[in-house]
């Protein structure tokens, strides 16, 4: 087989009259390896591609099975000592030095003519500025592959959108087990909630969540976001450890494994009776969020369904984003984000720039509304995670809504 | 207060002649990055340094408490509006270019004369490239900032020798976990091991694990291995998360998780009786560590300790790595490795490269011999983590060795 996205990297490549992409990376945990590699295990590798193939070095016999793993999702090995490793080292070449010359035999490799080459990846800054220079004495003049690659990764295959919808299915898993943890809490003294005859504390949900999420091979590099009351009323706190909750309090729990890619997806919890404006506030935010869901298609854009969400909020006379710009109260982030190797990207849902352009059958992204009041101390968000389709979307995390865990 | 290690960045920037150290970063979790900014959590950022002081510059005003978090830890801040941020972006100007704009401002604030300036981080290859290419435009003549950066991090305030240790005792306490389910545990047919009226599978020791790590609000960025039997007895398995246990084999547990810094501990565990070849190796393995533990001091180097256990090894007819590159069975890793903001970092255990030479005091390294037998099916590894002192070391993870959990 050949690699899946060969054709469309060939076309972006000539959109900008580029030869060749060169990934330069650390592990496949680098999201612009990853799409190269199919699941496959590896540390320090590089790829050289164009619209005709992938070349893919490895740097150690150890990840031979590893490697041919990748080769069997349609890329070429260029194998250590197609390079020279083991003697190179042996020379004492500087790191710097050997990765110069693995990607020289894959440009070979590549039959790459001298020209542009577009670089991506997320090597140490030294590495790519040293590679860098090499293509240049060589002949190739080296632009960022930045936008190339995030467009490139933007378009996924089915076994990605698959890797979506596990990790998501996983995440839906997490919030039932946190939904039934919350459920089955007693109110105590001071409206704290216990369980097991423990306190209920943001370590315990944090803790819950990251259990499923182990449990189904899920990694948490970006950890997640328990937070209850007056930190869940912030934009930024991802909640303090020992933070008890309790009973009549808005908890925001956030959370984004990644297996092979990210999934993202928020839901607001409260025990008891909730706040008038708390529970106002939940009513608004599903309406939006049931809203814009309606109104995910091809050919709508990120910023359209943000903007009505604005002005839904407005109506209702919260502080909105676009009016109010810097506001620490009412509704201040964005609708949604993509979704894939990263937790954020494209495409954006931002007024302008790279990728704010209509959606298209088979972006992943997610619907998030919120509306936090510091003062009052409580905030309430609902995230789902959706793959655009043909005509709509699909929702990759069905779940309640409820506020009351004893709903779910 | 200035940056605790200014000097120190003084002395490597005048050792390869560099005017000043650039580092570009996507985010606080950059290994670069993290030591300028104490434990502020950041997204975007970078850092202009020489032994004269330190200038964080960062984009969002959202940032603004996080960053001045950072500001307290001695370092300078640029704020987005000092580079004008906003209209840059009002005006399309792209990632690379608003990041050029950045560095610049931060360089004039600092005083860097043109000359050779040392990059580091892990940004995109591309916003690497574009950024050394203004360097150059405006006279500066950018150079690989690998090694120094490496360095430099080697050298650990107390607060990163704490940051290690805090996430030393959660893998101690997870240990404890791990250790309390599998001495809980039943032998049932086929000698599986069950608890809880369920099988005890790879993935319920992970979760184990990730719930304790979670609670203390660390990450598992690079996932854990539990390597039963012939799983353990490879050197890249991280454990197939179906397996359930069973009695009578090795079952290796390998966890690292991320606090501000990374921690790293292996244990070997058998339930019930552990085969001949099982039992012998997990002997000459402690033998191993406990050796080594003992000869660690300033002064010492990784390799010489590695080459005693290569002999104690062989002299027990093990294949081992200096004398049988290569080999799949017996020893074939490295005793050890340096651990900080990455999990693998200086000092190095290798015979030659950077960082290779002796322990100083400070130094928080692994000791981690294995040995390994796929046909048999078991495999055996124990790892401390160690802060070298000034005449010996203190053992971060101190826990038992034994096989048996019930001994634990």
């Amino acid at each position: 087989m050949t690699w899946p996205r060969s054709h469309l990297l060939g076309v972006l490549l000539a959109e900008e009259s580029v030869e060749a992409l060169v990934v330069l990376a650390g592990s496949s945990r680098d999201p612009d390896l990853a799409p190269f590699v199919g699941g496959a295990r590896l540390g320090q590798a590089c790829v050289v591609a164009h619209g005709g193939g992938v070349w893919l070095v490895y740097f150690t016999s150890m990840e031979r099975e590893e490697a041919a793993r990748a080769e069997a999702g349609g890329v070429e090995l260029v194998h250590p000592a197609d390079f020279g490793m083991e003697t190179l080292r042996r020379d004492g070449k500087t790191h710097e030095e050997i990765l110069a010359a693995a990607v020289q035999t894959a440009l070979d490799r590549a039959g790459v003519v001298p020209g542009r080459v577009a670089l991506a990846g997320r090597p140490a800054a030294g590495i790519a500025v040293a590679t860098a220079r090499t293509l240049e004495e060589g002949g190739w003049k080296p632009v960022s592959g930045r936008g190339l690659m995030l467009a490139l990764r933007r378009t996924k295959t089915t076994a990605e959108v698959e890797g979506v919808a596990s990790a998501a299915q996983a995440t839906v898993d997490a919030f039932r087990s946190v939904a039934e943890a919350l459920a089955e809490s007693a109110v105590r003294e001071r409206g704290e909630l216990w369980l097991d005859e423990e306190r209920v504390t943001v370590a315990r949900v944090k803790a819950l969540a990251a259990q499923v999420f182990a449990a189904h091979g899920l990694e948490q590099p970006e950890s997640s976001i328990v937070g209850p009351a007056e930190e869940g009323a912030t934009g930024h706190s991802t909640g303090t450890l020992e933070r008890v909750l309790r009973v009549g309090e808005s908890i925001v729990v956030d959370l984004f494994p990644r297996g092979r890619l990210f999934a993202d997806c928020t839901r607001t919890f409260c025990v008891g009776e909730p706040p008038e404006g708390l529970a106002r506030a939940h009513g608004l935010v599903l309406e939006a969020l049931e809203t814009s869901l309606k109104a995910v298609r091809p050919g709508v854009r990120g910023w359209t369904l943000h903007e009505r969400v604005c002005r839904l909020f407005e109506n209702e006379g919260f502080a909105v984003p676009d009016k109010n710009p810097g506001t620490q109260r009412g509704y201040f982030h964005l609708l949604g984000h993509g979704v894939g190797y990263e937790l954020h990207e494209l495409p954006s849902f931002r007024k302008t720039g790279p990728g704010t352009d209509e959606f298209v059958a088979g972006d992943v992204v997610t619907i998030e509304p919120g509306l936090y009041d510091p003062d009052a101390g409580w905030g309430v968000r609902l995230e789902d995670l959706v793959v655009v389709t043909e005509d709509g979307m699909t929702n990759l995390t069905p779940l309640p809504y409820d506020l009351d865990p004893r709903s779910w």
